[in-house]
């Protein structure tokens, strides 16, 4: 259905769900006790006792009122909605909203009347406006909002907003709540969820935010009707299951739960694993995890934290996991670089976490790395136990987390091994914010990206840049497979680019072995991104003794019924240094290719193979990398450079190198080495050279694949992998060069001569 | 002369020189103490007496000793010359007496003859092998050295190794004295002089290292002829005056005087400006300053530091002034980006300006900065003063350096204001490592460089790419002025890329005024690069305080005799966001020239403009920037990369703007404005946008230029300059839009509406 099609559909749908909506009386008791959300009444107590001798707390607090009072200071301003993203009335009613929660929590722990006045005239402002806002003036959303251009900033407006009401309640005469509930917050409440069916009933992190924003403002009114919406959803909405939302995401399966427990339910992997991926998550996780606090702290009897083998608990061990040394997430799917774990909502997140889970002083340890805590209940658990000086190290280990909500829609493999980072993914498809790269990778050298991941073609809130909205340049580049460190067949994205289908499926973990300290390995394949093509691809982190030095190794081996061409690429960072083959470098960039992202390459330089190592070494952040890959007879290579089709300047000038071979059964073999460094201020380099001499094929069959490489400490190491036993337990023999080698378990990794 | 015909010459050369070569004998009294050039025996005592309660010193001391023992461990290792730079034995050779100086001063101030007896087995072995060296087989130097592929480095042993001498000579029986004299040390020191007079006499930083090599020798020999040879050079050296290096650059002047005083009179200003730029005088300072402080503690008399008013002491300052806010210095001229004032020479340096100057507290905290000392005299005498908490901010002002012995060469401007810093280059040519870029600048953000210098075309030490040495596209790309943020005319480098003409002009400043807090304003003249054509830029940091903005204000204004083309290129760093006009991106980049640096740009885009103001948004480091620039009816804008016709990837691929306007009476004028940032945790930007609405020319005569600035604020500003009369106490009077505006000095920036 078009947008503008379903746009009149809506409509008319809004027509006949609105006559089932009543004006919700003030139905909440006087005798309930207030604030009562993430910081209760026994908090602020709690709080006041011990300010001044909690640092993280105190600091916070004092950095959170600066910027309040230079709020206040500029005076209340509520703007008619007009904005994109990035312009000047979203950017002031986000600010509002975020300021508004955090007034309200300094006018109760300060009990300061100033930060009370402030919300109270900054809800009746809005309240005047808001029952004369029509829907939103820009067009562009599925489920437009009428104080931001889509429900989505509405809802998050409302959970904010439910927490500062909930603050100065009391504060408030009995008309003025009057006022602001039913001309402000259940019009609101009403507008995002019964208004909104195919934004509010569906399984999508924006339903996350619709049902968490009624349920915040259920408890606080402790109106059981908002509750059950919040938590069970709307029981009858009519939405069509072709309906589908701005990223082409469908809205609804036939039948689905929905709702916040079935939110919870659905895009969780029992590990806590989100299947958008980290990004998405760290997004999701605020809702999710103030929504469960406040339904512990005031339904007690749901165990919500318990739900699902303690979901949300895993999930902020699991966010926290995929993110690099420096704390910054893999950029799995759709993802900006640089969210890190210090944004707010992880913050909000690991406090939570740590007062309801199990007191894991791990997280004591990320809390300070954050250098700030929430200014409630749950932030000042973190901070008197910062005090006790009881954190640990919050080590990150090479881990799998499983995709789907069972755990069996493939996973994410994670392998770490002294300054090296690896991600791994053979996950579904992640919703609409998937990618199409089955097996690829990105690789990280003590927090540096080296192999990238692309990420999503987005400039958040950088209104110059499509409003910050995502670019079309996220469909036709970042989605696409030759994005990615993977895998194209035919220059054709895997599943064809096709949604629907893409989101059916999963690959499979092969094998996930990290009790080797010298050795962390994944491996998985994919039978279904190409028609009648088996994709197996192993991946390898050794730490090699004899070189003192810990390296990449690749192998990915793929079975196609009939001759096809493949390209692998390696999106590399950096200033290509030397390469061991002469290309041949074009007197002008050419156009890459017309589709399927390929167009959005140009192609540098080539090369034609021999039978040989082909060797590319570059320098990046002051370190030096070289990856060696076998080439055979006529495979070809090209240089190539992001940026054709580029009207807007979009996309990032970035490099990559880019492997070709013909066949149908066709092993890639690579090595990518960190092995020196460069110091400007010395202009020294050490270890300017690849330690690899040699890497050669010596089994390639369906049961077996064997690899030998050959350092330049003249050391040949052989790695050998079973291609369809992964039994941990089963003894394989094999005669390789007249020896006879045995070995128990999927893979081995051996010196051989 | 070609190369090998300059060879041939040499070889004729030295066998008539050879003959004057006499084996100097040991000349040293026994008498005389050892160590005595930096270290010092009543240096040692000292150094003993306070050991444990010097921090700095104490630090660097325990890692030094900690990589001299790996070195140690190693073993003596002295292989037979054979590498470029970044190679094997050039490696081993520069790490070989690196060690030896640490190893020497080890065993002074840490009485561990395990340590001298290193120094002594290793040069025994150089000892054993020199006297059999050939020439260094490779043949790409216009002085080739024995142990080392050119004498420079072969200079640089032997000023390490006499250190390492002086520390060891009373561990040293009197027969291996006998040897390493006269095996080793005065055969290096006759070869890098009387053999290579081309190296020896001339004025130029080899000759620096040269002369101070052979002086240090002398000082620990207290050989006086050799002293002589190193004070002032070799008497005759029939050397021709067409002879030139390997980067171009003139030998020698007719009747110049040579040697190490000559040396320290001519490339330095009376200011301690070096004319070659920051990066070569961070390299010559290390020699300077070392044989300045050895003649000091033993030839009093010559009060080598009150030379030329102190300018050694001057230079010092001079050079962490040409460093930017993070301490990395201005890429003036040759020069790799990074190189910093942690390096050790510059350690060196500071330690020794400030012992041996006023002990100014300001270098201690440039001291603490750079985090180490060195382990002599000097070095002592910063941690002690450190200790005494006696140190003050070294603050970076704005400055003017004057060029040229005689400070009558132009001159250097930098500006700073608020986080800004702009370098301004109206220098003379700066010897062979001067680039054709008169009045060209570069521009800082709180450290970042954001209008760039793109510096040399080179990996020092990177043997990868061309052995480490400057590649070819440093003379077809670095040094062209297209390369610069300054005007190319037709197409043509200044002086038409011509050395001999380039080195005998230079720039003139016109006015450099940094009294008024609010307004940091450089302007020079340059009536020399193109024949006929007169060149006159204006830069100023305006701090705005209606805006609390800080920004660049850049009026170019040229007049020819004749209509030529202009291109003024803006080299920024950083991700396109937005533009103002409406530019066509080319589907294949087209190579942008032909020569002259052109042929390394690739056109993305162009536009032709109308009369109207065009700006250009950026991000780079998260931090947001536009250029506003004042264009004409078909003025044409190019958005350029660089990386055309570099076949081996030399080059970085980083972006331009290019302004190109037709005439022989033109104005550029523009403001470059950093406004904004970006937050990729928050996701928030703030100040996203440009504060300038509109740039007008209001007069522009041969007289005068005013130049009006509206902001967003609705505030217009105009700055108006004299372009005739530079006298600060002179009053103009200008009929400007029939308003009358009077002022005293030759510019003024006033509000006018």
């Amino acid at each position: 259905m078009k947008p503008i099609t379903y746009y009149i559909f809506l409509v008319l749908l809004v027509s006949l769900v609105s006559c089932k909506q009543t004006k919700v009386e003030r139905t909440n008791k006087n005798n309930l006790e207030h604030p009562r959300l993430l910081l209760t009444a026994s908090g602020v107590k709690e709080i006041k006792n011990n300010l001044g001798t909690i640092p993280l707390f105190d600091n916070t607090l004092s950095e959170i009122k600066k910027e309040v009072d230079t709020e206040i200071k500029k005076g209340i301003d509520v703007p008619i909605p007009k904005d994109l993203s990035g312009g000047y009335t979203h950017t002031t009613h986000k600010k509002n909203f975020i300021t508004l929660q955090k007034a309200g929590v300094l006018y109760q722990i300060l009990n300061d009347v100033n930060y009370a006045e402030y919300v109270k005239q900054m809800l009746l402002s809005y309240a005047k406006i808001y029952p004369t806002l029509p829907v939103h003036p820009k067009e562009r959303s599925y489920a437009r909002g009428k104080i931001f251009w889509q429900c989505l900033n509405d809802a998050n407006w409302l959970v904010y907003v439910s927490q500062a009401y909930d603050c100065v309640y009391n504060y408030l005469s009995v008309e003025e709540r009057k006022i602001i509930e039913n001309d402000l917050l259940i019009p609101v409440a009403n507008y995002i969820s019964i208004e909104n069916p195919q934004f509010f009933n569906r399984i999508h992190n924006h339903s996350t935010w619709g049902t968490v924003a009624v349920g915040m403002l259920a408890l606080v009114l402790d109106n059981d009707e908002l509750l059950q919406r919040a938590l069970y959803g709307i029981p009858s909405d009519n939405l069509s299951e072709d309906m589908r939302d701005n990223d082409g995401g469908y809205i609804k399966k036939d039948r689905q739960d929905v709702g916040f427990l079935a939110n919870l339910e659905e895009p969780f992997s029992p590990d806590g694993y989100y299947t958008e991926g980290p990004y998405y998550q760290r997004y999701a996780m605020y809702p999710f995890l103030v929504f469960a606090q406040a339904l512990q702290n005031n339904k007690p009897d749901l165990k919500i934290f318990n739900h699902k083998n303690s979901v949300l608990l895993n999930g902020v061990t699991a966010l926290i996991n995929l993110s690099n040394k420096n704390g910054e997430f893999f950029t799995l799917n759709d993802a900006q670089k640089g969210m890190s774990i210090k944004s707010n909502a992880v913050v909000t997140a690991v406090d939570i976490a740590y007062k309801s889970g199990n007191k894991n002083p791990a997280l004591l340890s990320i809390a300070q790395q954050q250098n700030k805590v929430t200014l409630d209940d749950a932030g000042l658990a973190v901070a008197l136990d910062l005090t006790k000086n009881i954190q640990k190290p919050f080590v990150k280990k090479s881990v799998e987390y499983t995709d789907g909500n069972d755990g069996k829609q493939g996973a994410v493999g994670v392998l770490r091994l002294k300054d090296l980072e690896l991600v791994f993914k053979y996950t579904s498809h992640g919703l609409s914010h998937g990618h199409y790269d089955k097996l690829s990778y990105s690789f990280f050298n003590n927090g540096d990206e080296v192999a990238q991941d692309y990420g999503m073609a987005r400039y958040v809130n950088i209104e110059q840049k499509g409003g910050g909205n995502y670019l079309k340049e996220n469909k036709t580049w970042s989605k696409q497979t030759i994005a990615h460190n993977t895998i194209t067949q035919n220059q054709q994205s895997h599943f064809n680019g096709k949604y629907k289908i893409a989101s059916e499926k999963h690959s499979d973990r092969y094998l996930f072995d990290v009790n080797n300290p010298n050795i962390k390995i994944a491996s998985a394949k994919d039978n279904n991104a190409y028609n009648k093509t088996s994709l197996h691809r192993t991946l390898a982190l050794i730490h090699e003794e004899t070189l003192n030095s810990t390296f990449l190794l690749d192998i990915f081996k793929i079975s196609s019924n009939k001759t096809h061409s493949y390209d692998l690429p390696l999106h590399y960072l950096g200033q290509l240094i030397q390469t061991n083959f002469d290309y041949q470098k074009h007197q002008n960039p050419k156009v890459f290719g017309t589709q399927n992202g390929y167009q959005h390459l140009y192609e540098e330089a080539n090369y034609q193979t021999k039978n040989e190592n082909i060797s590319t070494t570059w320098l990046h952040k002051n370190k030096l990398y070289t990856y060696t890959t076998l080439a055979n007879e006529k495979d070809s290579l090209f240089l190539t450079r992001i940026g054709a089709n580029d009207p807007d300047y979009n996309l990032r000038s970035e490099p990559s190198f880019i492997h070709r071979k013909k066949g149908n059964n066709i092993l890639f073999t690579g090595v990518l080495e960190p092995h020196g460094s460069y110091n400007t201020s010395t202009e020294l380099a050490t270890n300017a050279y690849s330690h690899i001499k040699e890497i050669k094929t010596i089994v390639n069959t369906q049961y077996y694949t064997a690899v030998e490489i050959t350092f330049n400490n003249k050391v040949s190491k052989m790695f050998v992998i079973a291609n369809n036993n992964n039994d941990s337990k089963i003894e394989h023999e094999l005669d390789i060069q007249n020896k006879k080698i045995t070995w128990t378990g999927t893979y081995t990794y051996i010196e051989i001569h």
